[in-house]
């Protein structure tokens, strides 16, 4: 069901790369610095909450079902974020400071979403883990997800 | 409608900081600095959606339906994030490298979540905005609901 909902997703984003090239066009500096510092943002709160679960998964912080919850809910949050506005035109890398976006997240909008789409199911199942045997099963397909986005649509260090 | 799925929240929330104390007590260094930050990552993804309607509001930016929606539909998950996680007890101000969290947030749960609340329910009805003057009559409730959290629970600058 997921899936179902996310495909509709996908195709809304890529009529909106299409409505917002003129925006792009009359981009600041300041607000592409702006978009790529609000990604960053985002990047750091999906690494903390994978964070908390990778960590109760090492073993390293006690199974507590509610926190366990919390951190998978906010990375669900995080995983369902719109992209039209923090992934706006002409912030690839080279175009924006910071940025290691590859210009793949916009020709390929539609493979992009889907990493975002993993996500969103992962961080979903992790939400229902009931022990630590479980935390450490879902970690795997919230790593994949990490991956995947980062190997096909991340950049080389700047 | 807002108000009533919110209210049970506020009560979960109470529950968790209860419940967190004993995690409380194992925190490092380390972790409380992470929430410190990831709570800054969050109030930047608020400031940078926040400045996105504001630039609307404005007349910096032209109104475009599709990007007033992603940045209030952003602006509402970042409001509706569960605190449990972020808001990690042992992460006050004087207690934790860089927060301006006031002890406040622990011991006034319900009232804090109560702000978010506010954000959520503005961020909510700013989805809908079909023109710039929706934009702009929008943008009072959710700096309201800013001006309201910070006097309440964020501590002077460090």
């Amino acid at each position: 069901m997921k899936l179902s909902i996310r495909a509709p997703f996908a195709v809304a984003l890529s009529t909106t790369v299409i409505a917002t090239a003129g925006l792009a066009a009359s981009h600041t500096a300041s607000s592409s610095n702006k978009a790529v510092a609000a990604r960053h943002a985002q990047m750091e709160m999906i690494s903390y909450n994978t964070g908390l679960l990778g960590s109760v998964a090492k073993g390293e912080m006690e199974f507590n079902a509610e926190m366990v919850n919390s951190a998978a809910a906010n990375l669900n949050a995080l995983a369902k974020m719109d992209t039209a506005t923090l992934w706006i035109g002409g912030t690839e890398q080279g175009a924006a400071d910071g940025s290691r976006a590859k210009p793949e997240i916009w020709t390929d909008a539609a493979g992009f979403t889907d990493k975002f789409a993993m996500l969103e199911k992962a961080s979903a199942d992790m939400m229902d883990a009931a022990d630590v045997d479980s935390v450490k099963a879902g970690m795997g397909a919230i790593g994949e997800s990490c991956k995947a986005c980062h190997e096909a649509y991340r950049g080389p260090k700047n």
